[in-house]
């Protein structure tokens, strides 16, 4: 464990466990010291309501503007395109919402949603609630695009679902769980040739640590990120909304944010985001390639072990993201020996770990329940070494070798 | 201006603008020493996403739970009826749109929705959305419960409004911008007599900082709060959900907070919101006389000014509140030439200033639009000190003399 690691691993995980190996990076990622520092005069000093007339007030006010400038160029916007939220769940919730409910009051109420299969929860559930009728009104349809066994989008069958009543669009960049880059360019094409009125959304929480979203995310309405995985605070995010877009706010209020998000903005959480958006794109490249070299030491030792088999293979997948599947043994359990000898991994995502049904996302990849059992998600970011990975390796060779016992 | 003053004055004032008086704790209250130092393990060093298995998320998990274990304790609550929001503006949308949207979808959408009218924006703009009729569709009536003279909601009034159509009823605590304290419980036997079907909502984000929640906000079926202004840091606040009352959640996806928030929780800000609650409720009995007694000598001061007249006399008004009229100025004005002295005072709630219109709040209270225009609102809060009421006193007569000049 080399020493930078030491300091940035999370002094939290228990007094005396020994080396910890954190690589559960694509369920939060560790606050960057970049971060810390950049929000310290926000907690302890500085404060304000930046709505205020007064200099405390003012301060405020222009770390907002700042800030609100850096994430512009992290997604590729205008500053008064970012819509600060509480995070990339508020975010993508406004994503599916905010236009459904623009265009219902515009008289103009969509027939149809049509999601990616492998979304995210807050896309899913939010477009789910959209979809359930009231008593006696309608309600647009849900209509989930399928993938492929990588995990992809099937081009071919968004042709069908496409359509003049779809109100949004919304296919993910990257997926959270396997991490399959998404085409979304051509996604696009098709929006634009099919269902001109639609709104195209793209969650790019998992792919913003890694991918330039002012090039990815172009040709999306609307760009949803969260602060924590990219090693920023927790209960921020951003939603990135092109001009011309109608979106309807979910919080109604003082109107902060140009009356698309109501609430007195978190100015310290709001800097950490900005500093972890700049601290992200100044290291980019050269942290892509090593996080992706990290990574594939660790699958290719993994898909050494008998038994085990890397999904989405095949398909583009982001740097960070080793998802296995372990034949013969339980995911949680697996997941705890691995914690028992240090090792942080997760059973799926974190927002379904415990959940005891399969994954949504390995079942529409055609991954079968008995293969789901054992999946297993390993995802490396701007804290794992090599000595993470060799931890890794031999945690994982053992707890397979004991739970097949 | 005493040496604890220094330390906990706002640090972003100003390079050199001298002592600076900080008297508007109603917008956002500098963060208290305890509550930056139970935060700090959290923003640096632990952190994790609490929804996972290994010990990084379970030091997480356990970080919540305490912490709602607090947050319950503060609002007479049980911990499983609390759930953390991004803020107050969340957690009062939540209590506003939660209902009406549980009651419509089981098929008994409410007819009414009655508000004072003298509620935050968050409350006020939250129930005129929901209001607001779909093309086709029918939608709850808004029904504003007037206010007296010192800005108290009128429970005859109450009653003719009251019928078994009424979904919701919000009445803060205590208002934001004058501070009249509401008789809350009076409200609640009103409701439960002649609407037993509604769901009884207080804000009590203003009175939280001096108002023993448990006994005060025991009537409400839902409670509001934000950290923000108890010292905690922005950005994090949360609704008290009594166990039994029908909510439907915002913000769709993981689930988190028992299917009626979803989102990773910001672990910090909650720990943060927890130790703002638990160092006012140790704090309360004796701050609320302090504060009182540096609120009544400024109170005092100003009414001793030509044409300066004290707003809601005769209402029981929060110890911290002092609210006037200055005859003959414009507020704007004002509050530019305090900041200019060292004073941060307010020219209404944070959320309208800079808004041209004059606030629903006095105008609900019957002020006219000239009395209006001459507003100033001084809060009191953990950090004021005789110094700060000295300077806010001289700088005051001061500017008056000049706009009047």
């Amino acid at each position: 464990m080399s020493p930078e690691r030491t300091a940035s691993a999370p002094a939290g995980a228990g007094a005396g466990a020994g080396a910890v190996a954190y690589l559960d990076h694509a369920a939060s990622a560790p606050l960057r010291p970049e971060v810390a520092e950049a929000m310290a005069p926000y907690g302890n000093g500085r404060f304000g309501n930046p709505s205020g007339s007064h200099q405390v007030a003012r301060a405020a006010r222009r770390a907002l503007d700042e800030a609100r400038q850096q994430v512009a160029d992290f997604l590729g916007t205008e500053p008064g395109e970012v819509v600060f939220t509480s995070g990339g769940t508020e975010a993508d919730n406004l994503a599916v919402l905010g236009p459904l409910a623009a265009q219902a009051r515009l008289g103009r109420p969509a027939a149809a949603v049509v999601c990616s299969a492998v979304e995210h929860p807050a896309v899913l559930e939010a477009a789910r609630w959209a979809a359930r009728p009231l008593p006696g009104a309608s309600a647009p349809e849900l209509c989930l695009l399928p993938v492929d066994a990588g995990g992809v989008v099937l081009l071919e069958a968004l042709d069908d679902l496409l359509g003049p009543g779809v109100g949004v669009v919304s296919v993910m960049l990257a997926n959270n769980e396997v991490g399959s880059i998404q085409p979304l360019a051509m996604v696009a094409d098709a929006v634009r040739r099919r269902a001109p009125g639609a709104v195209l959304h793209t969650d790019a929480v998992q792919a913003a640590p890694f991918v330039d979203l002012s090039v990815a995310a172009a040709p999306a309405d609307l760009i949803s990120i969260s602060a924590h995985k990219l090693g920023g605070p927790t209960g921020v995010g951003a939603l990135g909304v092109r001009h011309g877009t109608a979106l309807a706010p979910l919080l109604h209020g003082g109107g902060q944010e140009r009356e698309l998000r109501s609430g007195t903005q978190d100015v310290a959480g709001i800097v950490g985001l900005a500093a972890a958006c700049s601290a992200v794109a100044a290291g980019r490249e050269a942290e892509g390639v090593r996080v992706a070299g990290l990574r594939d030491r660790l699958a290719a030792g993994l898909a050494s072990l008998p038994g085990v088999r890397r999904t989405a293979a095949g398909a583009a997948v982001l740097p960070g993201h080793c998802h296995v599947l372990v034949a013969g043994v339980d995911r949680e359990e697996l997941v705890l020996l691995l914690d028992g000898a240090g090792v942080c991994a997760s059973a799926g995502s974190a927002c379904a770990s415990g959940a005891l049904e399969a994954s949504h996302v390995l079942a529409a990849m055609g991954v079968t329940a008995d293969e789901a059992r054992g999946a297993l998600r390993f995802s490396v970011g701007w804290t794992s070494t090599d000595a993470d990975v060799d931890q890794a390796l031999s945690a994982t060779a053992a707890a397979v070798g004991r739970l097949r016992g």
